[in-house]
């Protein structure tokens, strides 16, 4: 199969956390969140954020004026339906891009707009021509692209090509793409426009962050995240863990992003939205760097990348080597003493972890109950 | 790219709950919690459950008695590294078959078990021929497969297929994997050996669920997943995410397995963890159908398969028709009204949506406050 190579500097991030994130349970972004986690994500590194309609209510348009003004390097966005009257509303913002978008499943043409595929395009050159002559940056997505026939897309993005847009967008509107599928789509739509190509897709499947990295080694250039993935249901592909899945494919991305300030994006986010970060989070997550069975903590106490194929420094987190369970191994329980400054003998050291071993059946036990039996064996030496 | 059909019959869980989850951060499952999660995990319909090697501590030994004897319909497995002393212990405790494992990588070998790659083949020959010999089902996986030398994983797998092994695992052990890569892996594998492919996969680049299915694509027969992905650092495939994966791939799954059983499942093994369920779970976390935006909103109203690519009916889980935010369009509020009784005009309606807007840019308005607006609304009309 061939894969295409991902240059570090070939792909962008559009954070969406104020758009796509806003259509989060419970998320009711003041403009004063919204500059606040701006300002943190524009430091990170993201190349581009994109926020609600200014349609939305007059506080969403606000909120576009206002992040417009905002000292930033991102291009700031919006996201409007295929019409005129959205995209003059986007243009009266000061935003230096749109993000327009229709339904082109029949499943979106029959329920949500009721246009043909002939309307569809004429609309869509028409708001895209608007756009390009007031100065902004375009982009026109198909919604529901992998339910929608392969043939109508294909039309349509070239018809958006020719139009002269700035990227063309691949959605997986309700989470049912799968990686090959998404990796298939994209690359054959490399073959048909010459523009970029940006990716979004929503996890209803979990496979949000996999289908993300699969567009861009099929050709994708631009890819839709938010902050721990919020957004409509159960959200999009989550920037930290693509940022897990494109480090693990190239450590140049140190380079790219500032990537100690992923923990307090995410904390920030959290706190607004009431939400715990969950325990499964890449990177930043409580277990990510937890290591716990014997024969894991022994490799990793001798070479941490037996385990470990995302450096915990480079993102400002910390290792854990867990002795308080009945998987402990000798090594992990050797290294607990010797950082106590207890130096045990190969038999004490086989009878400490048989002690820690028959304690944790019996009950759950913690770091203390470890370090007290073998606080009671230096003890036992002594006497 | 030539996919395989994924027939439903033709794949099979390893519920690893009890032998990767047990790796998780604060499991100290007792053996009463074992009995009472792999009686629940029966009945779902997963076909085998994997424990925690006998080694491991004397309660780990006496939970596979308790397990072997309990009547279920799932075949149960240990898992233990490739030595004759670990396998004498498994068939003494009575499991159906053992999950046989040793690293193939660079890192595994000099830092893990210092064994060659002859070695490596040797003693698996010898293990995998003293379980047969005991009547036990075998599986021998390499461990860290993906950052292993790919000519000698292909002989490892290879010996152990004319040595008569039921079934070959690869290994994403330290989570580096993507889905084409490991479709790669396993399509290879497929034309390597006649006997089954199990796949296992860790998250840490948050690609677990969809590296399973793109292992099922290529021909692998079994996946190893745990409830809720728990496992080593931040997990493995979370059943429930793969299960998502495979209804939006084949609606059949719903005669496979007791599927509304699954928030069952996952809530007994959060409680015992003392973890909450990650907002962004497929299927079973709080906002998997919840639905926000108003063209959302207003498509879902006519036809939920719009923005739903599972039916939460199936689940035993419900859609939430959210109205109290800024994005809401004015079919959520008439539907909202029209559950409440209340019958308005579509100049009334607009007047409505537009303060709902205007109230919820001002504050974080509830369901409470739309309600509130729309009885003022029966009020003065009445006047």
């Amino acid at each position: 199969m061939r894969r295409r190579e991902i240059p570090v500097d070939g792909f962008h991030f559009i954070d969406s956390t104020l758009r796509e994130g806003e259509q989060f349970r419970g998320a009711h972004f003041s403009i004063a969140d919204k500059l606040e986690i701006a300002a943190l994500l524009d430091c990170f590194g993201v190349e581009y954020m994109e926020l609600s309609t200014p349609i939305a209510s007059p506080q969403s348009a606000d909120a576009i004026k206002a992040l417009a003004d905002m000292p930033r390097r991102f291009k700031l966005l919006t996201h409007i339906r295929a019409n005129l009257d959205d995209a003059k509303l986007a243009v009266d913002c000061g935003v230096d891009g749109a993000d327009v978008y229709i339904g082109t499943s029949d499943y979106m043409r029959e329920y949500s707009h009721g246009k043909s595929l002939d309307e569809v395009i004429e609309v869509g050159r028409e708001v895209i021509d608007f756009l390009k002559r007031n100065g902004l940056e375009t982009r026109f997505s198909t919604e529901d692209t992998f339910r929608s026939n392969f043939a109508d897309v294909m039309t349509v993005y070239r018809a958006m090509d020719l139009a002269g847009v700035d990227r063309v967008g691949v959605a997986d509107t309700v989470g049912v793409a799968d990686p090959l599928q998404t990796y298939n789509m994209v690359s054959n739509l490399r073959d048909v426009v010459n523009c970029d190509i940006e990716f979004h897709g929503h996890n209803d499947s979990g496979c949000a962050v996999a289908n993300a990295f699969s567009a861009l080694q099929a050709g994708a250039t631009h890819i839709d995240t938010t902050v721990l993935g919020v957004g409509e249901r159960n959200g999009i592909t989550a920037m930290g863990a693509l940022i897990a899945r494109l480090y693990t494919y190239d450590r140049a991305l140190v380079e790219k992003y500032d990537l100690p300030l992923l923990a307090e994006i995410e904390a920030l986010v959290a706190q607004k939205l009431k939400i715990d970060i969950p325990f499964n989070t890449p990177i930043t997550g409580a277990v990510a760097f937890h290591h716990k069975a014997g024969v894991h903590t022994k490799a990793v106490l001798n070479n941490p990348t037996t385990y470990e194929a995302i450096d915990p420094a480079d993102f400002g987190m910390s290792r854990i080597i867990d002795v308080a369970h009945r998987l402990v191994g000798r090594n992990a329980i050797r290294n607990r003493a010797t950082g106590l400054g207890i130096d045990l003998e190969e038999e004490v050291l086989q009878l400490v972890t048989a002690q820690v071993k028959s304690l944790a059946d019996e009950q759950e036990i913690t770091t203390d109950d470890v370090d007290r039996i073998l606080g009671a064996t230096v003890l036992a030496v002594d006497d």
